[in-house]
């Protein structure tokens, strides 16, 4: 029997602000990123969105960024190698209290938002993520886009590189994803995203923008959790990957 | 022999900004009180520091705080008791990641400025930092003012309280600190400043602000490191304890 | 003919946050009290929201406050006097610039959350609030609790006080609100709280929470903005006022 | 009689922390580049530099930054063009509240750090800056490096374009800085830098650093308020100035 990981970024309100179903994503999700206060997550979002994540099996995984509130973590910040091995040290520390103290750990590492792009590409900042993961506990496995910078260098620095694909984003024929400058990069027809998650989770292939098909061979899916009818689409993408005889579990479990 | 412990405030700066003599102060003290993020220190100033004061084994204590960068932790906020439960334990876990890495751990906590003022008499926000460190770690011992609610509270939730005395701080005869707002209540000469320390260090006794003794006991001696003069009066207080036959050793060794 | 303005808070997100419906509140009130980024509201918010308003001719109000985006501006701080001066004209001086390019002004100032509540009664706080006011514009109107130290000390200063009340709060017999931790102290029925505005708005007068009468004469009556159904509510009490022959209309056109 | 224009970043500390020697500076500089809040200073630095700069006639101007604390705004932010007008806009409104109460008004604007860097190549970004400025008021005259697009297009836009060179950096034949990274970046002997200060007021030319020389034609020098032994080198640069003939005086009194 296969199996695949479902992943979503949780967590990700401020004080009084909320951004992400935690609740209901949980219910559908193997693996949870929790914003660890750098882009999101104020420390009672950690404590509360870890605890409901343990309390029901669902992986911690660190949802590590740029500090930028303001900004949440989408604009690219030109820090240095340095700064950036600690920045993302000290969001791991800070979560990995809450995981503790919900009697589990952090799973996992997976940068958000501007930092995830940069690191496809940015071979310093790819390094300074590793050097972080491989500091703290080189035994976490890391998650990331197949062929990324990030994922290379994780694995060429022993850590464990998982592959993940998108629910709802086009692909190019080389698997790269579609940027969402170009149109049709995010696939808003529910029955598709459906059939694309099946489809990559068992025969590990999606149809490129172009038509063709492309092998991703995903570990883990990861539905976007701050789109109009999120949870529906992850409670049918879940449904449907059981009725196909695929078992959603964590890859970091 | 009578050993005592001497602790300090350090790695209070925030990126480019600096205000405590980190390396001069490692030379001085047994324990260091390091800012964790929320009222001061960078994670590129957490990880110096704690590298450096592991480097000596100097013990690395969580220096917890309100969120207030602008006013460096010195104003009270009236935050409810979850939100500091919360806000400590992120303070504390964010300091363990640089402490692991340099081959050590959080050793102890000691809470800052207006959070240290508020809790020695503010039942709900002691409480709420005694669970913060019960839950991080209840084998932690905690820094605190002798007769505080803090350290009351620490000890019947099964924590272990140090008593600390103020190097360069006036005593009521009561025992408790002269406030800042009192003529005298800071002890400005050096010679004083050292002679208080050996005497609080060897007999456990402080001469108040009314001429009368008071008993203090101290098992650590906080020096200021931000005055003028401080690295030099370290360096004096820590020579004349050796030589009165006091060994200057950390409680949380 | 009678008037009443009706205020409610806007621009309450931050970034990726939102929580004010401010497109929705602005079809309903005469005033806008805009975050001015302490509390909440990012530049671009600013921007948004104070041309929206001035497009619709409602007057642009600086909602200053405790610098705090984690807690919402809602726990007290206890910062000194020149600080809250300072933090308050900062907050005046940015919101200014972007009422000026929309081609208003800053037309009055309200308090935000716990500064409101604090200044009702904490002298130095209001006086600080006041002295920034008077030192931005002393032609500016200010929005507050009818009794408090705010309105009083404003008075005295030269300021114009404006009384305010608000929609869906329950009231004690002596015109105070009463505490959110009592029962009752939010009114939740729609009809209930269009029915006191109306009388609030023609009479003057609110029945208290023990059935007694309380003159209020309330200048502005505020509405909640961030509580289910605001905008509906909103929408009946401006209906249901001007039905009753009373213009809504900003005290500080 | 030749005049020329002498600014420094002043106000760069925030809350505990302090970096410049402001009080010094504005005995030396004619034009005051102020910290507005998103790389350093907090309102009450913004109000006390801002009051003593107006006591002394010394040109007021904002130092606008991308907001980023943590890194003293020293690092790349790729933030949109609209996010980057607002952001200036309210950085300028913040520190025009403070210049006006001291019976002044900001007088001119200069960008810091990264966004200084940026948008002497990244059109956007400067197209963003000119906007704000033009917005905010198009009569401001703005500060920056000959050839820059910040400076073209604050031209095109109508603005008054300021060319400044740098006193203690090196020139390239092209005229363009030495970047930090290549060796001779920086002049350190205060006789060179004294030396280069009076040619460039009085010819208008520096000797790049392969002995070839530059037209550079400053309005106005840039001493660094940062470095040891800054407030000496100023003091001599202006006397060597007076002394050959050179009134200093803001370029935009």
């Amino acid at each position: 029997m296969t199996g695949v990981d479902l992943n979503a970024d949780l967590g990700e309100g401020f004080g009084a602000w909320h951004l992400t179903e935690d609740d209901a994503l949980l219910e559908i999700v193997s693996s949870a990123n929790v914003a660890c206060g750098f882009h999101a997550g104020d420390p009672s979002t950690l404590r509360t969105v870890t605890a409901a994540a343990a309390a029901r099996g669902v992986a911690v995984g660190a949802q590590v960024a740029y500090r930028d509130l303001a900004g949440f973590g989408r604009r690219f910040m030109d820090v240095t190698a340095d700064e950036l091995v600690n920045d993302v040290l000290y969001q791991i520390g800070a979560l990995d209290a809450f995981a503790r103290i919900a009697g589990t750990r952090v799973a996992y590492v997976k940068p958000h938002g501007a930092l995830y792009n940069a690191i496809v590409h940015h071979a310093d900042q790819a390094a300074a993520v590793v050097e972080a993961v491989r500091l703290f506990d080189p035994s976490l496995p890391v998650l990331g886009l197949p062929g990324s910078e990030w994922l290379r260098q994780s694995e060429a620095a022993g850590l464990r590189p998982v592959r993940e694909a998108f629910a709802d984003r086009a692909y190019t024929p080389e698997g790269t994803l579609v940027s969402r400058r170009e149109p049709g990069a995010v696939i808003h027809d529910p029955d598709e995203v459906v059939r694309r998650c099946v489809r990559m989770a068992t025969e590990g292939v999606v149809t490129a923008i172009d038509g063709s098909e492309v092998q991703v061979r995903p570990e883990s899916l990861c539905l976007h959790g701050d789109t109009p009818g999120a949870v529906e689409i992850g409670h049918r993408v879940r449904a449907a990957l059981v009725e196909a005889g695929v078992s959603v579990e964590a890859f970091a479990a």
